[in-house]
């Protein structure tokens, strides 16, 4: 899965049949250290994720595995809200050192 | 799903059975602020875009779950028109600032 | 779909046995000008494509929706062969003007 | 597969109700030498993967072939833990050489 | 599929219990001289591919259509041998030409 922060809404009024009810956002991808990174996604929310929030995004078929997605012509979707990243510290500082 | 531009289309008489009927539209990937990416997709139009039109892709098998696409060998298809882009500006500024 | 030119074959004969009588070509991604670019990819060809022909490559598991790699391992198929592109003049402008 | 190594978990309480109990591993990408690259990759652990083994993830649908990932919407597992590499020595050589 | 050479081995004892037997063979990739590139993939055998061989990596879901890897989590399987490339001599030129 990718790490990213929900930074907005995408609106869409003529889209595929299955798709009316679905929410766009968009996500942009962030690092470790939770900086934004240059790459975006529009995911579709499945987990009620706001404006800000770290959020977890599962791509390819696996993002047709919620209820809310399920036989959807979608290929993203955000399917868990972050509450905290645990880095072992011992890695963190030998990559730093050897980096 | 990926934002992009349709810029054109391409001509195709030889092809897969299936295929006969579908339309084969360029998108140029767009960034947020719709400004031209070096990237393009040949997707299959499903909700009738046109040229010039801001629309969502989807790629992978998910490209294959709208009535037009169901079973095709084909890897993108636009599911949606888009509106409009709504970027939280507390964030825009913010990554503004740290960029 | 990825657009390229198929530039030469690739010739196995110990392969899994669901791929006796696939035809591997070796297509090289193009850009819209049809310039070729540096990447390639080896795709089973299901429409008689040869060589030097502009061509739409499907991947991933859409590249087994073909009556000729159904439930093969492969993850490349030749499913069209593009007559042309047309691309928008005003987009095209544009975006020359712009960049 | 990808080859990476454990360094830390990532903690969700609010995710799609399939995934409560799933363990969300963060994965750093290394070479062949095992050294860190710059990419990182989430998945979910269903081999009882620990801090800083070396592991490989399997990515895509394929994902979900792990009795701990099935119909869930998770795009990369966990699936094997490293013992060593076995890097054949004159192919490491050549290619040391010709670089 | 991707064009590739056989480098090594990976040894793994603690694997999802469908990949028992199993062999992950660690693949270069290739360029169409045969020379080595950057990127290497961690892929299943299916054709009893040995140290040396330059062979064809067909991934995603792709990967699990052979009888070896069938409804296993993995994402990359070695399905062909290759004998040899046979590129076009025209295409060849013209390209070395136009670069």
């Amino acid at each position: 899965m990718l790490l990213g922060k929900v930074i907005g809404t995408v609106w869409s009024t003529r889209k595929d049949e299955n798709l009316v009810g679905s929410k766009f956002l968009i996500v942009r991808q962030v690092n470790l250290e939770l900086e934004p990174q240059k790459s975006t996604v529009i995911a579709v929310d499945s987990v009620g994720a706001g404006f800000g929030e770290i959020v977890l995004v599962a791509q390819g078929s696996s993002a047709r595995q919620t209820t809310f997605t399920k036989n959807k012509p979608v290929d993203a979707v955000i399917m868990a809200i972050v509450d905290k990243l645990d880095i072992n510290v011992k890695e963190q500082l030998k990559e730093i050192l050897e980096n």
